[in-house]
């Protein structure tokens, strides 16, 4: 089963003592099962899942595996700093129902960090993990980039089932999709580039803005699928904006600020995130309002 | 009159005693001008433009430009690392025949060149030049990246035709394409984005590729215009590792070695740039012979 | 009580299975409480704090502290990317013996970690501490600088001891100097750079070589403060070579290797770190020998 | 003959035009002459060089070599993108009387530029000029360090006199001092770590302040001889805020304000090099009040 579609990378909602509020969430589930999502990844970068213990992993997990439609798959981050921490998390969230784990390469001891030590690492939590396991190429986050080639090295895998590349790099994306098998899921980790993701081949996106404008997305699919170039072409240019201000720009406070002028429930980050400030804020409503939302 | 079409940034050729070679210039320069390309970019980086004189500058140009069909613009390389020396060869180069120059953005002060400095830098060179001023944004060569915002508002001066980008950020070509007026011409700089930014409503391209193989580059644009992107797609992936090679891979010394491989001149470099070592030499070939070259 | 003098970052010792080896670890510990270190500090970057849990954290540092001379300092390290974790975790160290924690930056979400959310991120912790916290400025593997003026800024806070300063960056250590507190204990993050630190007004070091040779780094500050200055430059140019095997070349898994040859426990790393291959493996011998060591 | 001592980069004055402007030229080397510098750098980083004429350099380095006193040396900047046109310029400075030439590394070819390429270049170089070569290393300029290692292999060449190290990165200074050769001068390429690098070996320093306050810069050094840290020390750390001012933080604008401040003539820069506005020039007269000037 070749992992597609558009998935929304869902931020973990608090309360005001920062602890996990699942009341929300079990409502914002609610609401995102019901879209035209094909699924959703929990405790990736938007879910700030760094800032998680290991229990409250687990624990929000299961939460959203229990409240979100048993036919959409849910994936679960599950990359730590090391292999044998990754893989004790990766069992533990696939025993709590995850359908596949979406693991970020490690970025702290970045000189030692060579191919050879990522690939060992993504080939001992691919040996070891009971579901399908998917990479996550972050490097504005993790300061490593893993290159086309590794990428493609790994695809050769039977357990390693795709890759999330946040790097925004078409040619390396291009590159991947060309140098890896039929069935390897090449995904867009952000909107700004979904369209040219798609159009080069790719399997789909996990990206912020399909928690807010889940149907949005979805009519860029559809325009492309039907040869609708042009149409396809304005639906994503209608989107940077937003994606610039829920990612590069603000980050997940920009994301949760969005989620609770559209109706979901965003709330604070934990700490050291802070709150947006209102100059940003202006400019997301502002956003909004051109996307057709009365905020 | 908007910029479009596809340009080759041709290397200028040297004897082995590293002096211009214009016999072998002009006998490349009849096959560029019956092929399908638009035009050439002459003084380029792959012009090796920072390694010549001003003289040089000019005499090369010159003899482009009476030597290419004249019903095929040649734009010419003009960007120093000060406004008043660009300004004065930007002057030089139009009045031996430019038709357009493409000035990229100076680097060497890079705590000074902000967004301020450089607005001011382009808009006194536009005011100055006697032909349009095509932008080149070359952030791996130059260290500075230009933004998507300062283009675009550059791109309100009626002397700017365009910009060739050569981040290869698709997000950022996709944002300047959005922001800037509709006929602002906005061209990939290398070959392995060509396709994903002709799609997102870029003008062309100047890439190195396409000095090599004009044909196959064209048949990307035809395959697009017709609706067949299967087809269209496929012809890009075709280029990725040629491209690779004759720009991040081995840069000038593994375009030239190319060019020599199919019937161009390409000789040796100007030092710094060693010749091509063995290893990529073997490669280059081989990738040729898999584009149907018999090398 | 200002911290000062030479520390050892100890490595945390694993056995074949990558478990905690607490029985090679008191072995250390007793030649390291008898050596001429101030101190140690446990749970650095050189101890694989980013591979350990929450529990194997307080244990190991439990560990040290009962089985270190009780009149030497032993430092923790309590850094984690998210506040409210980082605070949890210093006051679960704090309780079990830690004299200070030292606190590395958070740096997983870059674009958000302005100057504004790291003072903040330290107050909170400074605030809450139960022991003095020292900043570890590690650029290298965050990603993240803390510059002189964020620093010195920070220095105003009564719990806030010290500084760790691991960029090299000389200019940096100078300024911090120059603008905080006097009695503000401002750390060689390294032993390339441990001279000109002390000898601009630094309060020490922390740094892997003296995990392997204490007496010749004592000896450094020594013949700097009886005014040898000859002396002491040469003593630092010998530590020159093996501060680069064990740290910026080869890291924890050349420092371990080195601590096997000369008679303490080193071990292996967890992965993803790998093994020492087999040359540098020579070229640490070859190192340790021209320092006077028979291996 | 080793080069040591302290040397000014002096600016390139130009008059409102943006002409070179021999006359206050004159008038400030009248006064540079009779201070404590040991010599002058003309036409490097400080002295607009890239935006220079070749014609311009000649001329430039002949007034300053024909107006400074004969015993004190005139060392200038030759470095070109090429290795052909470096050599050129070299020889023609040469023959207009420099003692030495300054040869900052290209850049722009950056994945081109090899250690092997870097080594051939200053070899090529070396081999060809008529005076002792000075290696230039300016990585926040050229994008590209050189690293000790091949600073190192580069001074066993018999016409390469030493290094002008701009990275300010104590750790390859003193690597480089230590494998160099005996007599390979080591120069700090800015004032903020010039006592560290004195301390730890190096020969002298070529910085912009040396420009403003020589004699403050000299007292360091006689602090130092005598064996006075304390008081070397105090006056490094006075240093630091005009440094910074005049050189990462405003840059040339900055350095000819405070020229201008102090009774030299320093005057406007050639574009794309903006005025300095007035919040940085109201703290340039604040820290050269601090400095016991009445501005």
């Amino acid at each position: 089963m070749k992992i597609s579609g558009i998935f929304a990378p869902i931020p973990t909602p608090f309360n005001e003592m920062e602890e996990v509020d699942f009341s929300h969430l079990g409502e914002n589930l609610v609401r995102w099962g019901s879209s035209s999502l094909s699924g959703i990844v929990v405790l990736g970068s938007n879910g700030e899942f760094v800032s998680l213990s290991f229990e409250e992993k687990v624990k929000t997990l299961q939460f959203c595996r229990d409240n979100f439609p048993a036919e959409k798959p849910v994936i679960a981050g599950a990359g730590c700093e090391g292999t044998r921490e990754t893989l004790r998390l990766a069992r533990a969230l696939a025993e709590a129902g995850a359908d596949a784990v979406l693991v970020v390469n490690p970025g702290y001891y970045k000189s030692n960090l060579t191919e050879t030590a990522l690939e060992a690492h993504y080939r001992a939590i691919a040996d070891g993990s009971p579901v399908p396991v998917m990479i996550y190429n972050m490097p504005r986050n993790t300061g490593i980039n893993m290159s086309a080639s590794l990428v493609s090295r790994l695809s050769g895998h039977p357990n390693i089932a795709g890759v999330k590349d946040s790097s925004g790099n078409i040619v390396q994306i291009t590159t991947i999709i060309k140098d890896s098998r039929e069935d390897f899921s090449v995904f867009a980790g952000s909107g700004s580039y979904f369209l040219p993701t798609m159009m080069m081949g790719g399997a789909g996106a996990t990206m912020a803005v399909a928690a807010i404008v889940p149907g949005h997305c979805a009519g860029v699919i559809e325009a492309l699928e039907t040869g609708d170039l042009a149409k396809a072409r304005e639906l994503q240019m209608q989107l940077m904006d937003l994606n610039a201000a829920v990612t590069t720009k603000y980050g997940i406070p920009g994301l949760k600020y969005a989620l609770d002028q559209v109706g979901f429930y965003g709330g604070p980050c934990r700490r050291p995130l802070l709150p947006l400030e209102e100059g940003p804020a202006g400019e997301i409503r502002s956003i909004l309002r051109t996307l057709g939302f009365e905020v």
